[in-house]
């Protein structure tokens, strides 16, 4: 018989989506699940976005130029990056399938197999797969609950980096941890990649979505670092278009940028589609998005209000993204969830979260953490917290 | 400074695509291009596909489950596959981001870096990208022109055969050379993929584009094939929409399958709204695709005798796709491609061919060989074969 290769065999199963089948089971069963798993929001996109899928009028569906359509280039380069102070070219854009393709790009265009990245932990679990896919390992740097997982101290990087090391990937706002790095650590980051001639990948997806007052600092403006810095960007769920797959990758580094547009090529182009309501995207006014910061904000502090009011849970005041990492009173959070989706109801519904020991490269860390997303209406997360509550106290695995 | 990675400054660029810039100068010059070179159809799609992209009426665009909307998993299963006696289950079909994602998929799941990959030459060009991309060596078994690029005999393959090979990677109907291959060759392959312990690659994306009375006979129905078999899908590509960018991946062997979700799960979802239009594109009606295919046996034989009838051109009769490779009296079709693109118009018109070269693995072949699309209008492939023709003429690299 003709086996598969030992790559494929020895990728890693995407632990956020374990857990799908005992989900689908409890629907079948009539339950509701709570979904505090996925970063899937209600939110509505705006209506520039959706009327541009309604308006299409064409009579087939041809493919766009490679780096994607010029029209949605030019209009990313103007209409958004242009007013947030990102200042690019169009030839230092190319469209890609989501954030996922940039993340994967970003890091084969800049490590061959055995190659290092530094993250820092926890981290969104697929980095580890891509850089799995490619042969190339991740090294974390913890970072600390307590402190709201900030960035750590210079020589905490000093440490990780070795002569295989090649690119700092981040996240900023992260996910899982909806932490917002400062203009200053940043800039320290900065001069670490400068010093040991480092990529920095900047995964900035969540961009939109920060919650103090202070603009959010983009790597792409790290004074010196121009040739260091790969944006990966996501156009797709900024507007609440997740489905849309619409996302880009961003450099001054000509040498970056050739690459890119051969894998580019490879792929022939992004979704046609999904660009045309991503052009239509790039007229949504700015009170748009002052709403879903509104709401993001009233849901978040519901969240992280009721999350710490539940005996043992503690979970930091996240200041970007939709996400938090809690942790719980249990012996293992995958356990936990998997008992709730299977065992506990109250009035037929049960609650999900995403276990977070996936998020962490370190064996063992997280193992009591959960990935929360704040992704519902409140009166939803009410009820699903509440659920999350008596699950806690009736789960044989409660560690206090 | 920091460097890009080995793999991403060795990866060959597109030879398709080498030349676009040429054409976006020549077409700035306000000169008209006639596209000969790109697998771009100007056929309708079907209704039922465009309305479902018109009627879309959600107020934002999810992420659909990995593996495709289940509706349109359960729908080709159903209605397209079964209709066309290729038999199986939906845990067997994963939904992709196009023939690309899949052929990437099928090789990196079945190939650790350092295997191999039989391709009958001339090949897909992009095999040789992905294969590149994964470490994978393709090892071409030469087809002839003069009899139709079929499959050589057993003896060919038996001698290509070494102990890192892991798969034979095939397209039928081909691109680029519209060869369909028989019932017999198919068996014969199977015969010594089972007797290898060697997977089946086959990309069936032109399916629908055969022009003989025979029916396409699947690799999917080879008997005793069945835990070799992965078949690379388009469903875009069957209904011209080809920039929504859906395909699938389609195995009776589990391992195969398995391994494909998590890589699927990684990259979150296909693109939804593309996936929306191919769930409408599942009821065309039959007659749809009579008539394209009445259409294309109409260009196809207008463009095989417009070539054949100019001087040292020679072309086969292709059965399937819309390609054709064509030896041309020139030194070199990069160059002359190149060349006419700069410098050849006739009323301010020139005519755009592929260089076939890359589309084969021994140095040095197809060197006079150009790969020609009969995608357009009768009216328009005829001023483009004049052109051609007298571009032939005029070139001062010609050979005879």
């Amino acid at each position: 018989m003709a086996n598969i290769s030992k790559t494929a065999q020895q990728m890693p199963a995407s632990a956020i989506r374990k857990l799908v089948p005992f989900a689908d089971a409890a629907k079948k069963e009539g339950v509701k699940v709570y979904h505090l798993n996925l970063g899937q929001p209600d939110i509505k996109s705006p209506k520039c976005a959706l009327d541009a899928i309604r308006n299409f009028n064409l009579d087939h569906v041809s493919y766009s130029h490679s780096a994607g359509l010029i029209q949605l280039r030019e209009g990313l380069v103007e209409k958004y990056y242009k007013k947030i102070g990102i200042d690019i070219e169009v030839s230092e854009l190319i469209v890609t399938v989501a954030g996922s393709e940039s993340v994967n790009l970003a890091l084969t265009i800049t490590c061959d197999p055995g190659d290092e990245v530094i993250v820092l932990e926890p981290f969104y679990t697929n980095y580890n797969t891509f850089a799995f896919m490619n042969g190339i390992t991740l090294k974390a740097i913890p970072t600390d609950m307590r402190a709201g997982f900030q960035v750590p101290p210079v020589e905490e990087f000093e440490k990780a980096i070795t002569d295989r090391t090649k690119a700092i990937l981040l996240c900023n706002p992260g996910n899982p941890t909806g932490t917002l790095y400062s203009k200053e650590s940043m800039l320290a980051i900065g001069e670490i990649a400068k010093k040991h001639d480092l990529f920095i990948l900047s995964d900035e997806v969540y961009r939109e979505f920060c919650y103090t007052d202070e603009p959010h600092f983009s790597a792409m403006n790290i004074p010196g670092a121009e040739q260091n810095v790969i944006l990966i960007d996501s156009v797709s769920k900024r507007y609440n278009l997740c489905g849309a797959r619409i996302g880009c990758i961003v450099s001054h580094n000509k040498e970056v940028m050739t690459a890119a547009m051969k894998y580019a090529q490879a792929r022939l182009c992004p979704p046609v589609i999904g660009q045309m309501a991503s052009i239509g995207a790039l007229d949504t006014p700015d009170d748009y998005f002052d709403a879903v910061k509104e709401e993001y904000i009233k849901r978040r502090d519901f969240m992280i209000e009721g999350l710490n009011r539940i005996e043992g849970v503690y979970t930091p005041l996240p200041m970007g993204a939709f996400y938090t990492i809690a942790e719980l009173p249990v012996d293992d959070t995958e356990k936990f969830a998997k008992w709730m989706l299977e065992n506990f109801r109250i009035d037929n519904e049960t609650t999900m979260v995403t276990p977070a020991a996936s998020f962490y490269k370190t064996p063992g860390k997280g193992k009591n953490h959960a990935r929360i997303a704040y992704v519902l209406e409140v009166d939803e997360m009410k009820k699903a917290l509440r659920i999350l509550e008596e699950g806690l106290k009736a789960y044989p695995g409660r560690t206090i």
